[in-house]
């Protein structure tokens, strides 16, 4: 198995990361996808386990709590037959003054392999990588910035779900000429963020649906339509993309109140109903039931959310793969 | 190696889980037994492990704090050669406003093989069970209402115990007739709750022995006797059964004083000198030394309260096996 | 391999335990160290892995926060193939009323191999030794009292750094009449304490350097000088090792200020260049950057902080090889 474009790309970018999805590019991210199949694959096996990455170990280093994103990778690592270990903010001694910076030198010292960074703060990660000699960093999220294995996971399961409705070909990205509308809280949206960089690489036209206290205070550079009018833009969309709503916004004044922002931006049952019959509802998750959709409209067949949750392992498998796989064959493990 | 009669019983409560210990009644809990003994030898070897489940995940979803019963589950699950994740409410999104829903269907979509649930809220493992269709629900303790596979363990022991005393017969529950007594808090108990199913079930008979308060409401349908007199019961039984004595207790005035509940319902050195010589001192773990039992009596040869700890790793490797193993045999790992 | 010294220096000791450094004595903490290079080695391996430890199950019981020590634990454990569990205070039963003697008990009711303990109090580690039958325990750090692991490592550290730079012969210990200083908070200071009963059974020379409030009310039975000034001490040493300055110690109102601290024992640049070209420059770590040592000192060739870390985990290796391994070959896993 060859996957030397992705990898390039990763190379390019310091070596040996994933940091931001735009060092990736269109065919660093069509390249992941290809790899992802592979995964998906072992993924449905019965024992579904690759040695592909045995003795190598990878931390997950996460400074704000996601279950989900944490079990994901560390399910794809084991998956890949690597060693995984768990630091978490609350339980290391940075409570006792220990230093990011002598954090990750000591994750490097122990001869980690590497490391997935979560942090509230915009840019960790990129600070993480410049203080590594050897260990691969992986973005897991930082703050409003990137997220970029949501991004590819949310590539994948559009080309996937498509494919299996019967559009789209067998070739390319399998999102050319979509049209995506993103809805609901932009601004502080890490997910929006890497999603429209990706999105838009592939060729789709995505368009941002938010109230304006929602959006960042700048567009300039983003490659993006903007409308406040949610249900003008449903009947002409392929994927609607629901943001989750953090209920500390309405404690910081963006939003009058819980229920104006549903009654205006929610995805009811109703306006679903306006949606093209292939058209795609996703969320990154977790849910706010009743705020950006309906509880009854996220169990339609056209809601893919929880898809998206299952591809989630198997691109993070594919990433892992690149970043530290030796070319060993995918055999079982 | 077949399990058919404990493995139907799971099948017949919605086809693989462990929720109420009554849902495998005598033949299925004699079945589970039987089973466990290969696991005990399996722990007796130098390398005690067997491949029986590799490529499977098993989850512990503990929203209750218990170091013994999440290690053993995780002991187990790794005899078997399982992976193991770990998710405890105080590390998880929850506290975002995932709601339990959401994190289950992660759990599911990520392709993880059974869920361990514990929970201060009687009935979770069955809503739990209702939102999964692929993973198996183990019961790990659901508010004061059941913990089947302690119920397991304790009847283990039981037999294991009166065996290796010479009594009881090799064939049968080597339960048949034995006169139990269980002594304490059975109000707040779900340990009570699944003991009085089980050994029932197993044809013991059992008597309640506890301050009015800290008994249920109502006993209807309990087949059970009831007392408060502790002395007059102890010369006459196989088994005493210790409850652990929640300090909290005192606060909702349940109770006198600790003090008082010791000197009326604590197993003393003297009144353990009232029990029949090869009855057997019970007590779920873990022991407020000095208020349900004297801190020496806990060390008489007669208390097997470490056994029952040792069998739960056992008792939990049968259970995980039945529900997820496929025929693989116990060889070696 | 044999090691049949430090074997039989731990067996001394109660047969299965790593609890103080003098229980090694000089010939036990050598025998660690050639069995270290072999570990040292199998570290650089491109799958660092052995089964020497398959089957066996190592749980770290951590009642004090220490990511650095706990990782490295782990990863040794990982390294040798054991299972690995960890049992912190935060998400004990411990906060419910469960004792350190019931924890303890449970563990080795579950068949586990070896105990880490980490705590606080000053002997714990000895308590939980005399409470086990089966189980090795390992000082994983106690109180202001003991760090064992972390004086070998040190040791060995010094040892391999002096032969890289060509200084020490290849045969003994490699510590003989060395000079070393150890500088800062030795009152509260179980690595001092480790350290110099190591450094000293090895035949260096040690001098504590610390204003009086941070030394021990008595210093009877210390085989080591003692001076309040740093500045005449570095010029003559082969190592200066800096303890770490808890932060507390100000509020206790033990120091006046951090900066008078750093001004009259921190190793600045300037204070740096007092040096013999070959000195080594050592920390526990965390580093307190600015306090303890100037930032830029920290990453002086000379300073060979990383290396203790990377060490740290060969170390662990070796004493968990001697204490639970059975003569497996050190092959690949």
């Amino acid at each position: 198995m060859t996957a030397s474009t992705a990898d390039d790309r990763m190379a390019a970018t310091g070596g040996r990361h994933l940091l931001s999805i735009a060092d990736l590019g269109a065919e660093g991210i069509e390249e992941v996808m290809r790899l992802t199949d592979s995964f998906v694959e072992v993924s449905s096996r019965a024992i579904p386990k690759v040695p592909a990455l045995r003795g190598k170990t990878v931390v997950s280093l996460f400074f704000e709590d996601s279950t989900r994103t944490r079990l994901s990778f560390e399910t794809a690592a084991r998956r890949l037959s690597a060693d995984v270990m768990t630091f978490s903010a609350s339980s290391s001694s940075l409570n006792k003054g220990e230093s990011l910076r002598d954090t990750v030198q000591t994750v490097e010292a122990m001869g980690i392999d590497a490391v997935v960074v979560r942090h509230s703060v915009s840019g960790v990660p990129w600070q993480v990588a410049r203080w590594l000699h050897g260990p691969s960093v992986i973005n897991g999220g930082d703050g409003w910035h990137e997220h970029p294995t949501q991004a590819l996971l949310d590539c994948y399961t559009i080309r996937q779900e498509r494919r299996a409705r019967g559009a789209g070909s067998g070739s390319g990205s399998g999102l050319e000429g979509l049209r995506i509308a993103i809805v609901g809280d932009v601004r502080h949206s890490r997910v929006a963020r890497s999603d429209v960089i990706a999105f838009s690489a592939l060729g789709a036209h995505v368009t941002l649906v938010a109230p304006p206290t929602l959006l960042p205070p700048s567009l300039a550079g983003w490659p993006v339509d903007v409308t406040h009018d949610l249900e003008s833009v449903l009947p002409k969309v392929d994927v609607v993309y629901l943001l989750r709503l953090q209920k500390e916004r309405m404690i910081e004044a963006l939003l009058p109140s819980l229920r104006e922002y549903t009654a205006t931006f929610g995805l009811t049952r109703q306006r679903a109903g306006l949606l093209p019959p292939e058209a795609l509802i996703m969320h990154p998750g977790p849910v706010n039931r009743g705020v950006e959709l309906a509880a009854e409209v996220a169990d339609l067949p056209s809601s893919v959310i929880t898809k998206q949750v299952a591809n989630g392992v198997a691109i993070r498998m594919a990433v892992l793969y690149l970043l530290l796989g030796s070319g060993v064959e995918l055999a079982a493990a």
